[in-house]
């Protein structure tokens, strides 16, 4: 998800050329699945305004499908005008945060999940933010996020993201939450969403493989954040997540070289240093005795 | 180890007094066992050359016990002179890195352990460099490692350490060779040394802790690097480390801001922010319904 979570809290406002490359950069890597834009208000997030354009510009290739996050029917509709594969939509799982990041209350918004869910015609994911913890809550109860993916899978949902979207979950969570989450709503996919705001998002994604997970996301280069929590940083970097599946005997279709080349660039497009460590440090290093 | 593999790769030379204060700002922490120094040639290592003045200078609190770095007898006989609780023998598993880092091969340093171990009354421990993967090498043959941890307990190592020293392993890999070590070293408690320098170094602290490993090196702020290995970076942050055991249900009798707060300030004296991230993000956030 970096051209949408990767890119949406940064300042320097990115062309849509350097979106579409940004996409066909994944593409190329290996990645099938890109959720690539938000059809939200252009005046709360600017970052995604163009994101029709984006969307004509991205390479279709057989097997990638593009995934766009919408919150009201009106983003629904642009989505599917658009042509994505899939939509995604957010619950915050805590009532503070949900006001502050999309104007209602968790349970207002699962009845909009409700409505999104009924008048759309292809994949729809529901992602549950704030699931490890809340920036103005503290702990988020996680009663209250297996009830809501009892809600999600309630309305027809193919597949439900649990994400630490302010980077303060550790492992044991990850393993509580998924074993609540499955008993909650059987059956439906699980997906993960880390942030690395505090050393723990690559231990969480590892810990979620471990339970069977199959779906994490992570973003190019590691940039990322929310617009409306304080101190968000960064998502899980793509190449940084591929370098420790792929050494731990994992395949991914994805070469972690081709990402990593591609955080570098984007670093170089938003002026500043990726978070991501693979493209400074390199892989693995290869025999070289001297 | 802050003071001691935390500093020794920096270009800017700390003084004697702001090593002591890293030092009792880890105390006054709560941690009660610091690697504080190395007796190696302060032409090999200049930020080092003080380790007799730092000794001098550390608290001397009870229940604190301080440990020096030490890989031949001249280095032993300064460190009994310096008065540290224990000394630590580094033995690289590779031969190409084990003559670069300390001029002689893995064998013949298993030879100098041997003949310091014999010259040593207090607690000795060996930390195996590379045990996950060699600059020069590429692959370390865990069976390798293995052997090394055998003949470290024969001559009589009170702990031994599985380093990680250019931050390439992975979880999988913490897993394996505990087993191994402790199959070739019954007895003996395991400590491990990680580096976050592709990201996995906490997830592999945290797969050690699951493991039963008890003992863990860290470094205030995430500081350090080897001087002989290309693109070292830091170890992993003693604060973020805390976070991560804090917030999964572990005590630790330290502080996570205490230490939060040493990395911010060691920052300072070292003119570059620390890679940690507690410092910048924070802890859990507690409870502010607005």
């Amino acid at each position: 998800m970096g051209p949408r979570d990767g890119l949406q809290n940064e300042d320097v406002l990115v062309s849509t050329a350097d979106k579409i490359e940004l996409v066909a950069r994944s593409v190329a890597a290996g990645i099938t699945r890109i959720e690539a834009v938000s059809f939200v208000h252009p005046g709360r997030v600017p970052q995604m305004a163009d994101a029709e354009a984006v969307m004509a510009g991205v390479p279709r290739s057989e097997g990638v499908s593009y995934i766009g996050l919408v919150l009201n029917r009106r983003g629904l509709d642009r989505a599917l005008a658009a042509g994505v594969d899939e939509v995604n939509v957010v619950v915050v799982a805590t009532d503070t945060f949900s006001v502050k990041n999309q104007g209602v209350t968790t349970d207002r918004m699962l009845e909009v999940w409700d409505e999104i869910a009924a008048a759309t015609p292809i994949r729809k994911s529901v992602t549950i933010a704030a699931s490890f913890g809340c920036p103005f809550e503290g702990e988020t109860p996680p009663e209250r996020v297996a009830e809501i993916a009892r809600r999600a899978a309630a309305a027809g949902a193919s597949e439900i993201a649990l994400a630490d979207t302010i980077g303060v979950g550790v492992p044991a969570q990850v393993r509580d939450l998924t074993r609540r989450v499955r008993a909650a709503a059987p059956g439906i996919p699980l997906r993960f969403h880390f942030h690395n705001t505090r050393n723990t998002g690559y231990a969480n994604a590892l810990a979620a493989v471990e339970e069977g997970v199959t779906v994490l996301d992570a973003a190019t280069g590691g940039f990322g954040g929310c617009p409306f929590a304080p101190a968000a940083t960064g998502n899980i970097a793509t190449e940084d997540l591929l370098y420790a599946l792929h050494r731990s005997g994992a395949r991914t279709g994805v070469s972690e070289e081709v990402v990593a080349a591609a955080g570098t660039w984007l670093g170089g497009v938003l002026g500043k240093p990726a978070p991501a460590l693979l493209g400074r440090a390199g892989g693995f290093p290869s025999e070289r005795t001297s």
